[in-house]
């Protein structure tokens, strides 16, 4: 593609930094749109149907930086085209394949003017009131997890040398800043032996007399962990997956046979982890059983609730969390079901010196005493983005959220009741949060997989099963590139797949929007994509008819 | 503070997921001004004159999640009080004390164009056109450090399997990132070792035999690699800080030196590091002989250029870096000399196969063969954010940035040049890049310092230099609370300043509405707030008297 090519000069670039947008230029009309119909300016300008990969990549080939500079209406056609055009409608009230939803449109405002201040929260220099505002971020968010009382609050939230937790770019740095804070707090200085964040692992092994560490968590738990297991050192073979039970929880007596197993071999169970709201299947892990097992471990006890964690703000629900606030450390994601664009995560400590075993200081930022927040996160600079979830706590308020996330639930309750209705689907796992996951499979097929279970006809099983798997795989890909709605897939292993990985349709209801008429119509539509199916289905059913 | 409370309905909520701010509410006429006026908006917004951190802190106290909503207009209104009027006026010609600078107005709308698309770039299913886009932008950063022929770029930059780096929300996690790739390359698999990712750091030394991993880096590198050690396992002792030479360039042969009695004693260099622009004062360390090196000890060159790559944009300084192109990872941050709002660093990788090492699966997303960026970053869900690096590499062009850092840089040439006529100050680094340090030392004081030096005075000296150190942190400090402008200050150890840890302004250049006539008002400034201490200056020029 060629376009019109400004020239380069000190005052026009003077001007960019200068002098907006006219206001009736490309970009600043399309920004009205923006603000004035957020909803509008997506559908409008996001195509419906899915164009191949292969042709959007053709849009993306130039690998040399243009010489010359390009006019931003220019350049504002192109990604209009090239980018917004094949963007995904993440808040489409039919989208809901993921944890992405519509977002409050006071946070695209606000979105800009965080930007326009460009500050930066490492260092209270570049950030000044917007330390103090994350530092009452963090608190909220601890309170709503650990509810001390005033004095606590009083004593820790703005106070220099600790932390109530960190913010982070994500849920996933939330979990590497929690594990990486629980190893160093284990082999922590100790006498002439200077702890693990000066001596590294090895030395920290052999001074405390460890063969090696493990973390023990559900199976279901988040790709993170493995993730971080490696980073730290600890290695994901040492990420140990525990068996769930029917409701995709974790089993806590199992845990406790396997930690006994590995610390009889030396190997100290350095944390167990909770999840709060698996990523597949939305099930919370029993929380006060494994604080229970931490305790008679000596460990730590991390809770992964990215997702589940914004429950908390429902009183009608937040029981099913009970537990988390004997966590050391827990996880929560802004910018899941507390609404918040990408890019805000938090992880909060129970005890506000846990984060010193982090602790860095450098001499012209993070020095001794001062109250920059980068000395105990992960990330180095970073945006101020603990503003817009602290105006979503404010606007939004308690009253809010426990409406937003008690209709979340029932809607996936729906969602559930629906599903059982239809002869041809098969629910897989109970909502207990807005997650849910199923299956289409005529009422033949099922018929046919009971007969084979109990011949024991495991060759039969094994077929059914992957023709079962190719169909949910063709129908997920094809309902998401014909763009009316779009759910995602998974392969798990649960009872109701007879303990068999399969695959499997996920769906997330968090979009506010989303009525109950959207899920009628999503799985209409899969109805109608698996009667066209030439590939898999007549086989399935060719099948099902001999096995009669 | 008490505000007007909403009441949460069901209705009330929809609506602030549907409809937009009506045009004449509170916000609405913000948002106005700020894409009307920005550095007007914020030169209204943002009151000069410091209010004490204590102050600002008692707007932030609340801890309870308020159960009630907030109209946005009031949050707007209180917003604007306690936190836009409180925050550091980062894009300010005068504030020329740390790397954030004036952004061009088009990053503005279509950062909330991005947040609005609301895209997740950890998968294809959340981002479509954003992953090919960021890939684009990690290509064409690439080739401005590897210049690879057109084959190379097309046959890896939408690559599967490989990636030619990873965008980060900082260079902080771009140098986690190079660093445990390159550990992670050297302690890989081989034979029924399952390599470090999976049997962890301790196994991996025990096979290959090593008793420890070290990294080298000149002391002037920034203190994320420490963290980095810690965070790795490898532990902050074993980053080993080699001397620089009289222009804070690392002394290679004596990183030789340490690197050979390092493997002597069966400590293996896992990396060295050079750094290309030190946090500091700016200076590039000899990337050549660091890339010679390298290839000696047959282990990674990363080079930290989270600052200075930027210069890699301008034909006329480009060779200041020359050697960058041996290094085999590279950090740049685009949200320093980019131009780009916060949040956006990359890590490039010489070898696109490089990044295998931390490569990771999942089965929702990440699955094998997909074209999702997460499976080989340290984050998981991100922002669009180089969607704004694209924004600015097409508009502004390398023309463009060509002019943006020459002028920079020969800003601090003139400002280095106008220190040096100042009989009051002394300039203690050069500017290689935009970057300087210099100190207030008053003439008579420069004498005393020379008499106590010749006759190896040594009380004299400490004395003088405790004082300037006092000096300096209080001038630095009342400017930055006058609020008309800001320099940083830092303690390095130089030779100007007979190699003695002391307290120095550090400026950074890279505003390009930073004037010439605002750095001769920033020297002035200083001078007024000197002559009217009372604290250390009598002291000093006591001191210088009384040693004539």
């Amino acid at each position: 593609m060629t376009f019109k090519r400004a020239t380069a000069s000190e005052d026009a670039l003077l001007r960019i930094f200068t002098l907006p947008e006219a206001p009736d230029s490309t970009l600043s009309v399309i920004e009205q749109n923006l603000s004035q119909n957020l909803m509008g300016f997506l559908k409008d300008s996001i195509v419906a149907i899915e164009k191949p990969l292969s042709d959007i990549e053709r849009d993306f080939q130039q690998y040399q930086i243009p010489e010359m500079p390009q006019f931003v209406s220019d350049y504002t056609d192109d990604i209009m085209k090239n980018l917004v055009a094949h963007s995904v409608h993440t808040s489409s009230p039919s989208f809901i394949g993921h944890m992405t939803s519509a977002l409050p449109y006071f946070v695209l405002p606000l979105s800009k003017m965080m930007v326009g201040l460009n500050q930066n929260l490492v260092k209270i220099e570049t950030s000044k009131a917007f330390t103090p505002l994350e530092r009452q971020v963090l608190g909220m968010m601890h309170h709503l997890v650990y509810q001390q009382n005033d004095h606590f609050y009083q004593s820790w939230m703005h106070n220099a040398n600790d932390a109530l937790g960190a913010f982070c770019s994500g849920g996933t740095v939330a979990n590497i800043t929690a594990l990486w804070t629980a190893r160093n707090q284990l082999l922590k200085a100790d006498g002439d032996y200077k702890g693990i964040a000066a001596q590294g692992l090895m030395k920290g092994l052999r001074h405390y007399g460890f063969d090696d560490l493990a973390i023990l968590v559900s199976k279901r738990g988040h790709y993170s962990l493995g993730k971080t297991a490696d980073l730290l050192g600890i290695g994901r073979d040492n990420i140990i997956q525990v068996p769930v039970d029917n409701n995709n929880k974790v089993d806590v007596n199992t845990m406790r046979t396997i930690a006994h197993k590995l610390e009889l071999n030396n190997i100290k169970v350095m944390a167990i982890v909770g999840v709060a709201g698996t990523t597949e299947t939305g099930n919370i892990d029993p929380l006060n059983e494994l604080a229970n097992l931490a305790e008679e471990l000596k460990c730590h006890f991390h809770v992964d609730a990215a997702w589940g964690g914004a429950s908390l703000l429902s009183n009608k629900y937040r029981h099913l969390l009970n537990g988390i606030e004997r966590a050391d450390s827990v996880t929560i994601d802004a910018h899941k079901q507390l609404y918040v664009p990408m890019g805000a995560g938090m992880v909060l400590f129970k005890d506000p010196t846990f984060a010193n075993a982090i602790k860095h200081h450098a001499e012209y930022i993070l020095r001794q005493g001062s109250k920059d927040l980068g000395s105990q996160t992960l990330e180095g600079s970073r945006p101020g983005m603990a503003m817009l979830v602290h105006a979503c706590l404010q606007i939004i308020g308690r009253d809010g959220y426990e409406i937003l996330i008690n209709n979340s639930l029932e809607k996936a309750r729906y969602f559930a009741a629906l599903i059982k209705q239809q002869a041809d689907f098969e629910l897989i796992s109970e909502p207990e949060l807005c997650l849910l996951t199923y299956r289409y499979v005529p009422k033949k097929v099922q018929l046919a997989i009971e007969k084979a279970r109990h011949a024991h006809d495991l060759n039969t099983l094994t077929t059914i099963n992957q023709l079962l798997d190719g169909l949910t795989q063709l129908m997920q890909k094809q309902q998401r590139e014909q763009g009316t709605s779009f759910v995602s897939r998974t392969r798990i292993q649960a009872e109701p797949l007879l303990d068999t990985p399969s695959v499997v349709f996920r769906v997330v209801l968090a979009n506010p929007l989303t009525t109950n008429d959207i899920l009628k119509d999503v799985l209409a539509e899969q109805i109608n994509i698996a009667a066209q199916d030439t590939q898999f289905l007549p086989k399935l059913l060719m099948l099902a008819a001999s096995d009669c």
